[in-house]
């Protein structure tokens, strides 16, 4: 195939491909020669239909069309596609019994309060108390000193503190704990509501059409960080959820079920959960 | 695989292929499910980075933010990935011999006047003359009477009409001419320039990446119509035009090359060429 080769449908792939020029980043020429590849191979598959393709531009067109500062369209595509899950499946690898990542989500905040062990993070008072608690080892089971473990949730009415800017007091569901060197923490917040995903824009339209529902069940976001080791996005997860075994995004890994244990302190709930981290 | 299976890598477009309901078209079904496979195995072939996603979305964002009720930039990133095209020759494949189609391009317009034979498209006396003649012919050389050869290319300055909405006279280098019995039209154009599609945006800055130029090779643009007959949509090129073998959005094909012959008469250039139709 030449760069002079004109379009054919069985070459058509290799033509669009031979047209990149020799002045190119070669990581950008592998990806982007691998997508011309699949869109095409897609395409001759299913023998795409002129009308077909009008949707897809419509639909493409309107995903862009609602972004906005507040709503990202394509990362709920790409969430309800599995294709997030799968970029980071790919990035992050592990041993068996390190603690495995899912998705990241929107609705994480940078700055949220650092807090002492044993701290409430359920500023509002509403929803079943929940006592979180656990250990951050390595592979070994040693404890690790100096972990940051980041979390937030939604409240009892199923939003992120991020999503009612108007409601009072900020940084409700979040805290930071930082462990000392038994590698504990602690912390008390509530059971957590399963809640839709945004499906009032094209991504909802896509997910009708494929009778599939927007729901994701009920779970807490964790960001573990510690000097020397590779940081853990993840959720754990109530297990009796009844979208568990059907999250909108696919974010539910088995090894992050956690128990939510009924307690008689305190807290109506005691979900304990160790996270075991790998050398950077 | 069934719809109780939480995501793993290996495993993850049919993960997402199983979540599809009951109560769904089946032809959604099969191109949503193809789109998932090859979506999730081009990640994998070339494991994308997370920092990679994160340009994607941005990218695709962008696109959809740009369009408006005058322009489409994922038709433009479709036409310059090819994909136009595939989808054109996989919905209309012919037999050796007929006209071959090409894509259709944004500028069509509806209500083009109908012109006599002999008549001039170029109202604005700008570019060089050129006589456009030749038949409108079935598969066995007949003669087609009353098809509609309708017409459209750019001005002298690489412009069609529709892109200059304030400069006169309307339905500049456009019009329909039907034929009689012998099946043969003729008319006075320019010989088409070359020109690039619009470049300040996403599709731009990719073109740009890939070391790509945006230029398409001269043309003129037909839409061929006939009771009974197949449709045919396409274009022809001048054969000496620079980007002939590199159009940006890959729509030359060989048969569509005409001849651009020196002519003595009233026009400075000739251009022959037959359409051959298919049945329906
Ligand atoms: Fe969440
Ligand atoms: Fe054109």
């Amino acid at each position: 195939m030449t760069k002079e080769s004109y379009f054919t449908e069985d070459g058509s792939a290799e033509a669009v491909n031979a047209r990149m020029g020799d002045n190119i980043d070669p990581r950008l020429a592998e990806v982007m020669g691998s997508l011309v590849r699949h869109l095409h191979a897609f395409a001759k598959d299913i023998e795409l239909k002129p009308e077909e393709w009008d949707l897809a531009i419509d639909f493409l067109t309107r995903t862009g069309q609602i972004c906005s500062p507040e709503r990202q369209e394509f990362i709920l595509l790409s969430d309800t596609l599995g294709f997030s899950m799968l970029v980071d499946a790919i990035n992050n690898r592990r041993p068996s019994g390190a603690t495995e990542n899912t998705v990241f989500g929107p609705f994480h905040v940078a700055d949220a309060p650092i807090r002492q062990m044993g701290d409430t993070i359920c500023l509002d008072g509403k929803g079943e108390p929940c006592l979180y608690e656990g250990r951050v080892v390595d592979k070994d089971g040693s404890p690790i000193e100096g972990a940051t473990v980041d979390v937030w949730s939604d409240n009892a009415d199923g939003y992120y503190d991020v999503q009612q800017p108007d409601v009072q007091p900020k940084f409700n569901n979040r805290g930071r704990f930082i462990t000392g060197a038994d590698g504990a923490y602690s912390f008390v917040g509530i059971k957590p509501v399963s809640y839709p995903i945004p499906d009032d824009g094209p991504v909802g339209q896509m997910l009708a059409a494929l009778d599939r529902h927007p729901n994701r069940p009920a779970h807490l976001h964790f960001l573990v960080t510690a000097p020397g080791y590779e940081k853990i996005v993840t959720h754990i997860f109530d297990g009796e959820d009844e979208w568990l075994s059907s999250d909108s995004v696919f974010g539910v890994k088995e090894s992050l079920i956690a128990p939510f244990e009924p307690a008689s302190g305190d807290t109506n709930w005691r979900a304990p959960f160790d996270f075991v981290m790998v050398k950077a």
